[in-house]
């Protein structure tokens, strides 16, 4: 812990007070990234969280000081091409690196000695202040609880959003989920709003097993107790030919590949969810493909966060979408390590580290 | 050319004279298969074809008698969850083999000495008379000129299928097709109907460039012009950052490579519809796959045969599906391998090969 200077917001930029942050995968991923084009030290980590506006650069109209916002890692100008088309991909500042400011490319933050951090996903919401640009920002109604706020920022929009948009799962599909953390039991929550008639939860850490329950998944496969059979043979077993969907949620190639190979022959999707930086190739025979199956990624689940969390907020507020069983863990912000030590030994979902309480 | 004798048909077949047929690139991969799985000799190829209902077999109530009908590779029961929910991948006859009928795994032909003879993909239309088993059978309105009828047995219906149901291309998206053959060209066609604002077609054969704009290419990029430009860089100048959706009618690894490389980052679908029945496998990062690309593949374009083909048909007699350019050549069954030297060649997109003409 340390005193950082926070700078006021420049041109369509906002300075925001973080109420809570949680940790994502995606933190704990990049923090391990030591050196390579991923390694962003010194710098402020953290980038699912809710705050408030404090003040606003020039030309931002949209939130004003007071407002309940998000950060989010995609961008969302509502003004390029991509953002008004299709996609989810914004391409409103193509240069932007993952550890600056996305509009001018430089940093907010000084440390101590008065040299400048990293910034990291356009969020860094280990911190009580942060500056954000406009087009990473989601506002939200203050009807919404602020913990269940955070959780939409990233984890569980991305599952939830990719059973809707990247996925679009139909009513009486079979779903199958490769690792049941916050990511993987959103998909399962979004499976079960979309009516699948068999979710199928995979996942080595059997304690995961009885939470997943009560985000409607049906069917437990533990790979380590598949005897003789590849996790994907146990699937199409299951399925009577594979599952309509596979979602992959940890970050691992030779998963994706099982993931793959449990997919339905002619239609099955397999949608990768998860993130491995220094992971290996998939290779896949174009004859594997050619018969109707497809393999799909989605950031943030394909959603378009301007449009999509406010509404994936709504669901919540009418006890459509469930939120609550996801917030496992709970403490201060000076505790923050101990969040850190839940995830990596998979005892927590999120742990949301108040900044201020 | 020799006589055979054709069986009449058993429970669930149906015995079909054939008035033409055509000549798909898939014939010539098989039959270039001298050895392996794909290898089916002797026997008698063809799957693109019309014909007229000679007999039935038992519980056949879907046709009769002098009924127009096409032959398909795809099956479709209408009774199996597949065909019943989604994908167009019937699960009816699980064990069948490409070279047999699908219901018995025997022969209806016999040579002249009494051997039997494998079949080809449930169709062998080169032949006067055949024996198709009705999962594999679509009828057809006699509105429709046999000729055209034959066009959408398989070729057309996979490029113009491919854009409606694989892809569902939305209106003002730009669209690559590698490879401007009957199904390349098909799918600019569908392409057209669906509002597409670019197609860029990428050929080596510059004679198909202007043959290809009468079905709506708007682009061309010629892959031997490109400089040290590799094809899929030029298709992202020229569209921005990538095309919406890339289809690969070739059946070549390094070309889907390509067009995947080609589509646009957050977005783009890459849709195989070639095949090479002895290629080399793909092979991509998760990471690239997980910011929003997609590759899929589709046998038929992901249409179901017995719904979506009359469909088809109708937009022709609408006049919304242009499907006379597609015919280049025809000949008399005996002139056969005109139809073969033709194709190989380049020089035809379909050659209409008449029976009994």
């Amino acid at each position: 812990m340390e005193e950082i200077q926070v700078a006021p917001p420049k041109i369509g930029e906002v300075r925001v007070k973080i109420i809570c942050t949680s940790l994502c995968h995606g933190d704990i991923s990049f923090w391990r990234s030591e050196s390579g084009p991923f390694s962003f030290f010194p710098g402020i980590f953290g980038h699912e969280a809710a705050g408030i506006v404090e003040s606003v650069g020039e030309n931002v109209v949209e939130v004003k000081a007071g407002d309940l916002v998000l950060p989010v890692v995609q961008r969302n100008c509502g003004e390029c091409r991509d953002c008004k088309f299709k996609g989810n991909a914004c391409t409103k500042f193509p240069a932007a690196s993952l550890n600056a400011m996305p509009r001018d490319g430089s940093s907010r933050f000084l440390d101590k000695d008065g040299q400048p951090l990293h910034h990291f996903l356009f969020a860094s919401s280990f911190s009580e202040y942060t500056v954000v640009d406009m087009t990473h920002l989601v506002k939200i109604s203050p009807e919404v609880p602020v913990d269940k706020a955070c959780l939409l920022s990233c984890g569980v929009t991305t599952g939830v959003g990719a059973t809707m948009k990247a996925a679009q799962i139909e009513e009486g599909s079979t779903v199958a989920i490769f690792g049941l953390g916050t990511v993987g039991l959103a998909v399962a929550e979004g499976a079960r709003i979309r009516g699948a008639s068999k979710i199928i939860g995979i996942d080595k850490n059997l304690e995961k097993f009885e939470i997943a329950k009560k985000f409607g998944v049906t069917d437990f496969v533990n790979p380590t107790s598949c005897g003789k059979d590849s996790v994907s043979q146990v699937i199409r077993e299951m399925t009577d030919g594979g599952a309509d969907y596979c979602f992959e949620c940890v970050g691992s190639t030779s998963l994706i590949r099982e993931a793959f190979d449990g997919s339905r022959q002619g239609c099955g999707k397999t949608v990768i969810l998860g993130a491995d930086l220094h992971g290996s190739p998939l290779s896949i025979h174009p004859l594997e493909i050619l018969t109707g199956k497809s393999i799909m990624g989605a950031t943030l689940g394909g959603i378009k966060p301007k449009q999509d969390i406010p509404h994936l907020a709504q669901k919540y507020l009418k006890k459509e979408l469930r939120l609550d069983g996801f917030i496992t863990h709970e403490v201060n912000f000076e505790d923050i390590n101990k969040a850190f030590d839940l995830l990596l030994q998979g005892k927590s979902l999120r742990c949301i580290i108040w900044m201020d309480r």
